[in-house]
């Protein structure tokens, strides 16, 4: 279980022990295969994953496609709604039974207008979802679907072991079978 | 002529005349088809684009895709290379002459870690950088060419009058002849 103090720490180079959240946060537990943000809601909260694992996924004609997921110690929301405040194109939700802490759009928006922690934080996790993104898009544009998948074994080996194969395949844009075929020809 | 004051003011809804930026800029001038930062190179500047035009591009074996363009007003560089301090896969450069403000790594660093301003602009031009990319992804997943060709017409006009013809086909990932039937099937 990571809890967002323990992430600010690590990842923002706060030293203090007793530092407080710029803004208020609400835990949850949700149980597996639950719809969290739906395609047409606008999206009004992030949610940092302290257990779990989510999926977002985009429809395509009335075929839905894997985008992403996110483990534990990751931020998620449908963050294009979130920043534009538009429906969502995405879905997410809960493969398994997840710990989140909530924080509500009114509230992060109001730590922005004041507070350097918040900007600093906001900043850092839009960064790297901005890379994960990226990476996405370039894999696709220059990467066959055997080094699509060589490469998210070495960047996210725990993501890989914890998702049903099929899901996988269809998150690297491939059928299960050529995924199949794929990893048998890896030498581990 | 975009100046970087002028987009503070604009975006980050900062009312003072006299707003002070947080960090040192150059002003540069560049003429036309000058790299800025080439496959292999890792970045340690961002830029404003005053005034010009900008190609980024991307190797797949040893043709090269065109990933992104960006006009005044824009803030660009190698930004995956900037976060992660590694070689560059993508080369910028310039299309037309062009004026840059040209902010080092070190000096953005160095005011990310005590300006609340610094902060919030990097929050705010890596969000618009986040929804930039994510926008392409999603189409490139659910959308055809030629929906492709209107939503780029729709949202960036002035693109598409400034950017050779083969130039917005390769970047929407088509070929040129059709695009042009596509563009000759649009009423306008």
């Amino acid at each position: 279980l990571v809890t967002l103090e323990e992430f600010i720490r690590q990842h923002l180079n706060k030293v203090e022990n007793n530092s407080v959240l710029p803004f208020p946060i609400r835990n949850a537990s949700l149980s597996a295969n639950k719809t969290i943000t739906d395609y047409g809601q606008v999206e009004d909260c992030v949610y940092f994953l302290n257990k779990g694992l989510i999926q977002v996924s985009v429809l395509k004609n009335d075929e839905e496609k894997i985008l992403d997921f996110f483990v534990s110690g990751d931020f998620f929301c449908a963050y294009s709604s979130f920043l534009t405040q538009t429906p969502s194109d995405v879905r997410i939700n809960t493969l398994v039974v997840c710990q989140v802490s909530v924080i509500r759009r009114i509230d992060l928006m109001q730590a922005y207008s004041t507070s350097l922690l918040a900007n600093q934080l906001g900043l850092f996790v839009t960064q790297q979802l901005y890379l994960k993104r990226t990476q996405r898009e370039k894999d696709f544009l220059t990467k066959s679907a055997e080094e699509r998948y060589k490469d998210l074994m070495n960047r996210n080996p725990s993501l890989i072991q914890q998702i049903p194969l099929a899901k996988v395949a269809h998150y690297l844009g491939m059928h299960p079978e050529s995924l199949s075929r794929i990893r048998k020809s890896i030498i581990f």
